[in-house]
């Protein structure tokens, strides 16, 4: 599973602007850059009118529209996804996730401040800050940069989370929630399961392997 | 995996009209109900100015949005995706996919025809057509419905696909794209990979696996 950054920071701190800015660096240095919104209260991504808006409109759980270079998907969910559950799901194919707005997750944060709009940094007592990003200088255990030096944040991030050679990855899903496997565990599905897609027709060699497996319910 | 079937018809043939009426009565006899909208030429999902909306600009290749009830992700692809592998990778969890507009597909078919608009029927002599919803009488050796009678029609498919028993099913994505897998390999995966996740901590009982692999480039 790729790495996962959380960009947070209290309202109106810049996160998305910042953002915006370091998915470019990130992507001009050659890697797939994946993101993750969270939303307290409920979005509208969905055009009212179009197909995909009817359909969702008349009870469809899970709408999907597809074209030649994009694919969309909009699903209803019983309870809220995890970080771990939404990048094993959808964001396999990326280098990094950064994530923005879960302050309360368990994952690397960089908290972004501006002094006009806010007294005090969210975390700084969070084990899981990384970096802080701000027009104020902040004398710190973590790094510092200025807001718009975004470049030093991508080295940081570059260093800390992309430099690692990748090695083989498992994720498993189990009802819709992401569980953790111990190393030794992941090896077993890992050897297993690419010993068995080898054997298949056109298995060999194959890079990314998701095998879905539905049972019925009782 | 769910049964797939198209809704298919002439431009302006009322699709999403028939479509929308027989998501909710499918839904309403207590089926989960998903769709595949094709687009030719691309779309537009997302709203100017949304923080997904920056990201996606910004140069992300999938963006996802998260909410307590819902979940949204747009992603690049390389090459359009098929029906088959779209329904593997995102629709699992639904009993039945309808999907708008994929006139070449191969799966069973649901021509919809309104005579004011159309002199011919695009399918007639389509292998795959199992229906035809119109305004206007055919004589054909498929079933014929008026394009009002939802009722009609949800009759058939629930009998055709959701009257039989489900039994244990597994999808596999090879790189991106499914791979069919002949019924005993089928089976292979199932036993395997239902008695690993039993084994594991929470894993007895799990109605839905899913298990995503990724192997270094070389």
């Amino acid at each position: 599973m790729p790495p996962i950054i959380s960009i947070v920071g209290k309202s109106d701190s810049g996160k998305t602007t910042l953002l915006e800015k370091l998915i470019a660096e990130i992507k001009n240095r050659g890697y797939r850059v994946g993101t993750i919104k969270h939303d307290t209260h409920g979005f509208d991504i969905d055009r009212e009118g179009k197909d995909t808006w009817r359909h969702k409109k008349a009870g469809a759980s899970t709408v999907a529209i597809s074209s030649p270079t994009k694919v969309a998907v909009i699903k209803d969910i019983k309870q809220e996804e995890t970080l771990d559950t939404i990048a094993a799901a959808y964001l396999q194919d990326v280098d990094i996730v950064f994530a923005e707005g879960y302050k309360r997750g368990n994952k690397p944060k960089v908290e972004v401040f501006r002094k006009e709009v806010h007294q005090e940094l969210l975390c700084t007592e969070d084990d899981n800050l990384i970096a802080v990003a701000s027009n104020q200088h902040f004398d710190l255990k973590v790094p510092y940069f200025d807001i718009n030096d975004v470049k030093g944040l991508a080295d940081l991030i570059q260093n800390k989370f992309l430099k690692t050679k990748p090695s083989p990855s498992v994720s498993l899903i189990l009802d819709g929630t992401y569980a953790p496997l111990k190393p030794f565990i992941q090896e077993m599905f890992i050897n297993t399961l690419t010993g068995m897609v080898a054997a298949l027709k056109g298995g060999k060699g194959a890079q990314s392997i998701q095998i879905s497996i539905t049972l019925p319910r009782e």
